[in-house]
């Protein structure tokens, strides 16, 4: 059984207080006129919370100590269900998050989050509130040796519903998410083992997908005040609606089961490697990056921390530890000039 | 400063490239038709450069290592001296900025920067860029020993011009400025002597700046998501110009050089004071929490980010070291309860 923890500090916000539960439920989703359900909803709460499942077993495996788990669901609607492994003999910090989340937003919210006002042709006219609907599962793995890259994943489903004051409106939907690799040192047959497994996944479903969403994903981890990326990518998408739901839910499934294949034999392969003071020092720095790149760029953060979002939850994507040194420079040709380089300069990596 | 920031949003567009220079130049300010010099412009770089001496003086008297020192200047105007000493005897990292900026923003950013569009009188009428200049001196002083307080200060003078294609505006200046306190412990007596300091240097110019500066800090430095300030404030002020320039110049002197005896034997009586693993652990919490406050809402901070600020003096506030786990909650009654206690509840400290 998993550790409960206790109720962590109460926040008021756009949804409600969170409330602690005793254990996680078997459906964060719920039925009735203050609820919000869909058959998609159903089957992507599945999905989620078995990828959660699946990964957390693997790390748990690797590791030898266990997750802990927090259950919480708001008065305003939704839900999540949060593990965390802190401190442990492979880890540094693992967190694995599901969360469902719905309400209503201003037209401005929803014309932010789908950068349109015209989505699906659900085109709200100003007016009213857009209910809407939000699901995922979101992962950030740091390991501590500092041969072994870190790990971050997300997939997301998202609904919304007419404006409460416009008839007629069709419901608009869409999918996105991610998987990408944040190494501290190059390894470029861990790199090359990392790509290939999504590019695989990618290529059963579309054969456009991994090219689209590899270059899509170089994009979005942009530290732009450095120039550099926080790692060496993945895939990236967003907005996707442009076929069948059905064939989405099964592309963002595979990717969802592709995470430990991907991920899971590049630390089980360097999580004993001999490394120096020196080493784990850049390591940190690389840390360092990652806080900036969540702290300043990403979406899920920002959005996240400014409207109320479980602070705990959020900022579990952080390490456990993190360096900036003044005006660090790494000397030409050396190890840590080489992972430097390629996150400025993105490689075709299969 | 953030009429510097919101000049250009991209970076080393609006003022090229940093250029190295050999050592600190007598002046940062440049003369003639290219340059930007007034008479407060050259008694404000005076001051900023002979406090930044000072504070550096000190600190390495303390810590008995030196400070490394880099100097750039930028074809598109100014320049900066910003002085190092990381990793020290006694402190972690110790950052000492002086900076001088000028060039020219459209008219939305000097609206942004001044939150007006008449300040002073100086309505720009949406037409032209405004040429504006920016001085300050900026530091963040980390100590090593967890029992010693963080402190933070900036003093800052902006003066505008008048728009290009707008004849007659008067031209526009104001000071801004503050010093505060970031302790991972609380000892009464420190944060007293700290505030009475300020409170004697405030009241000797006017006796309606304490409390009116002590609040402001206290909102300023909140960090939003977790709803507590970043640590037990000080004194902040902006858009300053309600009285003659030479008395705000003379107040900014008198706050530059309280830095010294109303922070430096803080450090100096707390530097060898025993300390456990989970009291080093704590103070780097309260690193993370320093982090959050200025990648997430600093102002300096983040427009410098986004346009294009020399970024290894930006983020020489960041720590060198900083940690976040999960759901930390300090036990109730515990020293670390009663600091974060402090910091969601200001206190009246004199």
């Amino acid at each position: 059984p998993r550790a409960v923890a206790a109720v962590s500090e109460k926040r008021k916000d756009a949804f409600g207080e969170e409330k602690k539960l005793a254990e996680a439920p078997s459906s964060l989703l719920k039925k009735g006129p203050d609820g919000w359900t869909s058959p998609m909803c159903e089957k992507f709460e599945k999905v989620i919370r078995q990828v959660q499942d699946e990964v957390c077993a693997a790390i748990e495996e690797l590791d030898g100590k266990k997750f802990r788990e927090d259950s919480w669901e708001r008065e305003g609607g939704g839900g999540g269900i949060s593990r965390v492994l802190q401190d442990g003999n492979v880890f540094e910090k693992a967190g694995v998050n599901v969360s469902v989340v719905y309400g209503t937003m201003p037209p401005e919210a929803y014309r932010a989050a789908t950068g349109s006002t015209e989505k699906n042709g659900a085109a709200p006219g100003g007016a009213g509130r857009i209910p809407f609907f939000a699901a995922g599962v979101s992962s950030v793995v740091h390991p501590k040796n500092p041969m072994a890259p870190t790990c971050h994943f997300n997939y997301r489903y998202f609904e919304t519903n007419v404006p409460q004051d416009v008839e007629g409106a069709p419901r608009a939907w869409w999918f996105g998410g991610g998987t990408d690799l944040t190494p501290s040192y190059l390894f470029d047959e861990d790199v090359k083992h990392f790509h290939q497994t999504l590019k695989d996944t990618c290529d059963q479903h579309d054969e456009s997908f991994y090219p689209r969403f590899k270059s899509w994903c170089d994009d979005y981890f942009m530290i732009k005040h450095r120039g550099e990326r926080r790692g060496l990518g993945g895939i990236f998408f967003d907005d996707m609606n442009d076929r069948d739901a059905e064939e989405i839910l099964a592309f963002s499934t595979a990717c969802g089961k592709a995470v430990v294949p991907a991920y899971i034999p590049l630390v089980a392969k360097r999580k004993d490697e001999p490394f120096t003071e020196e080493q784990k020092a850049w390591q940190q720095l690389r840390r360092g990056r990652y806080v900036e790149f969540n702290l300043v760029y990403d979406r899920g953060t920002t959005f996240g921390l400014k409207t109320g979002g479980r602070i705990e939850s959020i900022l579990m994507s952080l390490p456990l530890t993190a360096r900036w040194e003044y005006d660090h420079q790494p000397e030409e040709g050396s190890e840590e000039w080489k992972l430097l380089d390629a996150c400025k300069n993105p490689k075709d990596w299969v």
